[in-house]
């Protein structure tokens, strides 16, 4: 019944590792965060919720991983040009929804090839940044390892 | 502009021994699954795709832990009431959607509370039930402890 | 802005060559079709409505593609556990939505991995599926060649 | 219980000539993109997602196309009127979603009469237009021939 399986492109490890070093950061800042790593189309590899962290967040992490693989870049990127003055303002509508135009998704990047995406939420958009790229860095750290 | 903390039921680091009692049962069959672990509110805490579960089996097994909130019971316990011939066939519409109405979500059970639940996908609902099993009863033992 | 592109599991070029040899086969039997390509990750990489197909059968197809992927099987595997009395009824409530559970999605396989996968739709189930095997089989021998 | 077939406003031949000929520019100038064809009714005809272009383009590419039989103009026509201060603002939820207001959807037409669309996303609002016009450029030449 089954032939094979689904090639993956970030493993289960990898993703704990990456959850691992940005709930590291969270802590060292004193913020909670929703934390979710998607692989490289855009489906859910791994999450979870720090105590504290916002319910409402559990979405905005995993959009703002799958918006980061949709468009091939942080979601922070996406803010200017998304804007109501800004060309592609409208984005969200013309996709179906579930973008996050905001800091706090970052591509997982090894060789040249996105290979999953880190999402954070719950703190302010300077906080999901800096844990997402403390997720992305220890990512990139073993892709070099 | 922040009173407080939302009352946690489970903690990430139950969470995590859960996912993980779970994930050890679903090596020792041979079996990659999908695990989620959600609190008494029904919303995530925590999800893990090992490598090999399917993709589908993401949102099934948060939908199963979900369901096992919802309804205070086994999400097997729904199967033969929800049938064509069952009392209650129709229950998904009648909710608005994502129940799941097969084994494989269980709740987490401390002092005659719910304080959360698992769910788990991908392998037969035998299996599914089996890892999901394992993940309940590692809460219930550091509940004891 | 754009630190890499996102790992591709199936070029365009493969995806049109599985679409042309489906299409052969389904001029062929005389029976024009619905017929999509997607990824690893389930996303859609190619269609084509061939002249004469249904325009209802455009989700239908690429639906099918996904489900394969989704559940890294044929999409006729899912039909009978998931008829009123099988063990997993329900599935697609329990999903989300969007699955196809009757023949014409098929997984496109190469050394094991599942790379994509093609779906068929328009005609009976059985023409569906035998349009989509010739898409796969068309796959199946530019990975060993 | 076949009357007939749907008639084709457009075929599958003439909109994988729009496709080549759109991706031909998308390649000359070096940008990967999604190219979607829709026929009158703004049913999806042909697509496909070039290497390296965007999984979240894939969407926006057909809402383009669709977007431009459904108001009968180019998209780019919409995103003036549909800004915070226009007359239209709002047109998207006024719609139902699926909305693209911004170029790169251009209509293709043969004798005064809009015959299908093209939908072009992963690029800039500038490169997703000019890969438009050339796929809308080759449909008026065959036309003509």
């Amino acid at each position: 019944m089954t032939p094979g399986s689904v090639l993956e492109t970030i493993t289960s490890k990898e993703a704990r590792l990456v959850i691992d070093a940005a709930a590291a950061k969270a802590e060292e800042i004193g913020q909670p965060m929703d934390i979710a790593v998607v692989d490289a189309g855009g489906n859910l590899k791994a999450h979870v919720r720090m105590d504290g962290a916002n319910i409402g967040s559990i979405s905005i992490a995993i959009n703002k991983a799958y918006t980061s693989i949709a468009f091939q870049c942080e979601t922070g990127d996406l803010q200017g040009v998304t804007r109501q003055d800004g060309p592609i303002y409208g984005l969200s509508d013309a996709h179906g929804g579930r973008l996050a135009v905001f800091p706090g998704g970052i591509p997982l990047v090894r060789d040249g090839n996105i290979m999953g995406a880190i999402g954070v939420s719950t703190g302010t958009i300077e906080q999901d940044q800096e844990v997402a790229s403390a997720g992305a860095a220890a990512y990139l750290e073993f892709a070099i390892a």
